[in-house]
């Protein structure tokens, strides 16, 4: 079998880009065991998408291959009005299951978990749990290669992995292999469960309740799925809109629309300062109308070097890589990155002016004019700098997610800033001579 | 044990805000267990700082607790002139492996895989298989839940769970238990690799040449890391800025600077077209000055939708949810979202002067000029939304990174254009009255 021609060999640099397959004609062409395969690795949308496609015997079958916990996904993404329907497919004990998961908050440990783990008793002998691991393997739990070690009331004592008891003496008991758990309560919220996993490199942690009797596992798996969505959502608050809850092509039109529209008029209600903000200068601009020509480029290097600050310093705070205790350290380091930045601008504006002066002879009072975009820039660009550092860890402060402090919304607050000072700066240096 | 007293248990929502613990100090002061399992599940640069601290002789004892896979990005992360040093703490074997894996890239299946995986041949039996296994399972084999059948030019024939091999009979040869393996070639990039372990829920893939021999395996922990790091990536460039080497708080001042000031300065010179596009219009702006004092708004308009439109694309490419061939049914909907945003903002825009004028009767021909403003808004937004929407796909499509398509870079694009359609609908609306 050779590298390039095994069709389960993934090429070079695979042109996924090119094809843009539908989910359910692909479906129907695959054999029945592949579109199981298929079918169980769907996220809860698309399968229920499939499923609606589908007349109701054969809804049941596909119904009843999901594990309780993508059961209970499948059902709290259909509308209220099928969920019944759907929950009356399963055998009465999944149903039982299903409907416990069903109570938890979708995005805490509660709603990721699956009921069906390994469990073990600390008085077994190694023999025995690697023998009754052996039968579960057969079962529908999630994993066998981690088990865990219950007492009498279903609370956890112990964890274990199958590569530990395969290579522990046969006849000692598990309480003498089982190690500590690390676990998560089950209102955990998802992110924090994901970032337990993958700092421990776990394959899966025990989700406990309030009386550390234990309710199920989040399986690595699950992390990936969760750190993208996450990540997706920072990334579409962090572009100035709420998140999405699907998709963006399975999105519709109109809910799409929704979450764009609503922070896009707060915004631009916001940015409505700036119009007041330069009618308070209205008159200079009307003496030196040279000065309107320069406002753009000054209050988007504002919003720039503010984007850049509130994406590096959101992420930061995501990755659990900076805490509050640093916000003195970050304002100090990003006030002076801001005033590094705002002289590079302003070096770069002075060479503008010149040029153009000695190409055109745009310009009266040439060196007071350069000498003002110049200091605006530095003034600007050090408050965009701080406001878009200071402003995602303010909100973490507060309680609020980091990733509203988006990109227009830390443009919108420097430019009415930004138009103050400029037109304070030039107020000062102008006067006189150009106002 | 209860949840509400057990160390391990996280409460509920950790204020890990709160606490920043020096890496070097927490090290020094936990025992030799704890310390050596904490010291393997450090990224690179932090058990480099750690080591750097360290004498030679207790740095050798550290390097050599490290997998050949994570020994490799320690070297690879050191500086020249002292990997050479580093490599000479391992034994010869190990030496071997660490010098072929650090040839491989580091963002490559190659440079991410470890070489160090159980291998099974199709004639032995499951029960030899197991037996095997458990030898395995003592040795620094990564894992021993996926083995791998190679035939004697070590290709890979086949694939099996433990949890198969368990589950299946004991004198069977392993041929009849194997699946076809998927695999992934040392060259491919590690994104994919992580989207194909995910995509199938994978524990472990495995990395072949192209002759199909097997180099080793990559396993879903180092998965979540590469999500995360790509994520990271993405956000930092669509903050407008090179995407950092390391964390925000392990980057020098001036290297964080650098990563910065290139992106600001050249979208400070693009910004520039703006003083040039206003300048064409001074005649207008001196005529009538209430124009200057909705630029700012407008501008922004235009570059906050764009920002939305361009995460939002940029994000769906990085997913694989959106293909090339997308890109007109994409367009047209970005088309009619912009029209309707647009729409949207010029009714507020409308509302706020005729508010303003009942209030202050601030403006001459004020519902001429209501009438440019929003129709500037409309055109404005619907270009900032498709050139956001546009421009990753483009990108994409040419084989460059679709997050090059930054916010402060669609906003630079727009902020042009929008000069030069707010002042062209002004100059058609208002020519013989304000103009």
């Amino acid at each position: 079998m050779s590298a390039a021609t095994d069709p389960n060999v993934f090429p070079d640099a695979p042109e996924r880009w090119e094809e843009s397959p539908s989910t359910t004609e692909a479906f129907k062409a695959l054999d029945r065991a592949t579109a199981t395969d298929v079918f169980l690795k769907l996220p809860s949308d698309d399968q229920y998408r499939l499923l609606e496609d589908m007349p109701p015997g054969e809804r049941r079958l596909w119904v009843r291959v999901l594990a309780p916990d993508d059961a209970a996904d499948l059902i709290q993404y259909a509308p209220e009005d099928e969920r019944a329907a759907l929950l009356a497919y399963l055998d009465p004990s999944t149903q039982r299951e299903v409907r416990a998961l069903a109570t938890y908050a979708e995005d805490d440990a509660g709603g990721l978990m699956s009921p069906r783990f390994a469990a073990l008793r600390a008085e077994m002998t190694v023999d025995e749990a690697i023998h009754y691991l052996r039968r579960k393997a057969r079962d529908g739990v999630e994993t066998i290669y981690t088990a865990y070690v219950l007492d009498g009331e279903q609370r956890l004592v112990g964890v274990v992995s199958f590569r530990e008891l395969f290579s522990a003496q046969a006849s000692a008991p598990v309480r003498d292999v089982m190690r500590p758990a690390l676990t998560v309560t089950e209102d955990l919220d998802q992110e924090q469960v994901a970032r337990i996993i993958a700092q421990h490199d776990l394959l899966a942690v025990p989700v406990v309740d309030a009386q550390g009797r234990m309710k199920g596992i989040v399986t690595v798996d699950d992390v990936v799925d969760v750190v993208n969505e996450e990540a997706t959502e920072d990334i579409q608050k962090l572009g100035g809109m709420e998140a999405l809850d699907d998709s963006y092509l399975n999105t519709g039109f109109f809910a799409l629309l929704k979450k764009r529209a609503g922070w896009l008029a707060i915004l631009f209600v916001g940015e409505m300062l700036t119009a007041s903000a330069m009618s308070v200068f209205q008159d200079e601009i009307a003496r030196a109308v040279v000065l309107a020509l320069f406002v753009p480029l000054i209050i988007s290097s504002g919003g720039n070097s503010g984007s850049q600050a509130s994406s590096l310093i959101m992420r930061a705070i995501a990755l659990g890589e900076v805490h509050f205790t640093d916000f003195w350290h970050i304002i100090r380091r990003e006030l002076l990155s801001g005033l590094c930045l705002g002289m590079i601008l302003g070096a770069v504006a002075i060479a503008r002016i010149y040029v153009w002066q000695s190409l055109f002879h745009s310009y009266d009072h040439v060196a007071l004019l350069a000498l003002t975009i110049s200091l605006a820039l530095v003034g600007v660009v050090t408050t965009g700098t701080l406001c878009g550092a200071a402003l995602p860890m303010l909100l973490k402060r507060i309680g609020l997610d980091p990733a509203t402090a988006s990109t227009p919304m830390v443009a919108t607050l420097v430019d009415v800033t930004g138009l103050v000072i400029y037109f304070g700066v030039a107020s000062v240096l102008l006067r006189g001579t150009l106002l």
